[in-house]
């Protein structure tokens, strides 16, 4: 288990982290969509074509997923994460469609102390997912709980 | 492709559809961390333990994954749906355990006809999913969109 270097001091409003992933493939979609999300727009590719996503697409819930995975690669794991207790607002606002390539860019909104636990401090996050054209596929607005540093550890 | 059985007008608030699933195993919960969520209280049952969360719990996004399904294979598989533009507002209230079975429950909260899409309409609808001891452990709140029962077809 990987030590934490980043508390919840270290994100302040305004900072920004980017990551990014391999092409979305077929069979990543295909996968995901049998167990999870079998609507024929995920499962079928002539389906979805004749559909108006207009081509086989991810499902959203996969592609909250992959960025959860980016987010985690990009700074999660090496957080002290306690994790979230829900999203304030999903968008889906474009289909992830074969080949895609997603960028995820964390931009850190505000940041509170808890009221409740004083080892505690909330960050609110937007995640936003973009295409290879730059275009917005995904956003996610959240609160996430992360530890303090303790005192007397070096900052 | 099943042909679909319930369009927009089907749907009517206050109306309700309930689902379950076989227990979730901890196979589940890890094979979906290791791809999409690999923090240390979804993968690692010694950190689990440790952790605020009391034991090894599912990815909220596998939860919400699995809450997909059951509605799938409730109604949404049945339904001429259009997909979803995203979710209003998510909310992880328990932890999701191994061996927890979970029921979920779609409320229709409200419905509107499409202004741009005469075609089309759109549903809101609330999914809740439950433990076996009857507690929330998730809740979605999120706008769907529906074909419209045409013109001339039997309701």
């Amino acid at each position: 288990m990987r030590q934490p270097r980043l508390y919840w001091e270290d994100f302040q409003p305004g900072g920004v982290i980017e990551a990014t992933r391999a092409p979305v493939t077929k069979e990543e979609i295909l996968e995901f969509a049998a167990e999870f999300d079998p609507q024929p727009f995920h499962l079928d590719e002539a389906a979805a074509e004749a559909s108006l996503l207009g081509g086989l697409c991810a499902s959203g819930w996969h592609t909250c997923s992959m960025v959860m995975r980016m987010m985690c690669d990009a700074y999660v794991l090496d957080a002290a994460s306690l994790g979230a207790p829900g999203v304030e607002e999903t968008r889906w606002t474009k289909p992830v469609y074969v080949g895609d390539t997603l960028t995820a860019r964390a931009t850190c909104l505000a940041s509170r102390a808890s009221a409740s636990r004083p080892t505690m401090g909330l960050t609110q996050f937007l995640w936003e997912a973009f295409n290879q054209k730059g275009e917005l596929v995904a956003s996610l607005r959240s609160w996430s709980m992360l530890e303090r540093r303790r005192t007397g550890e070096a900052a």
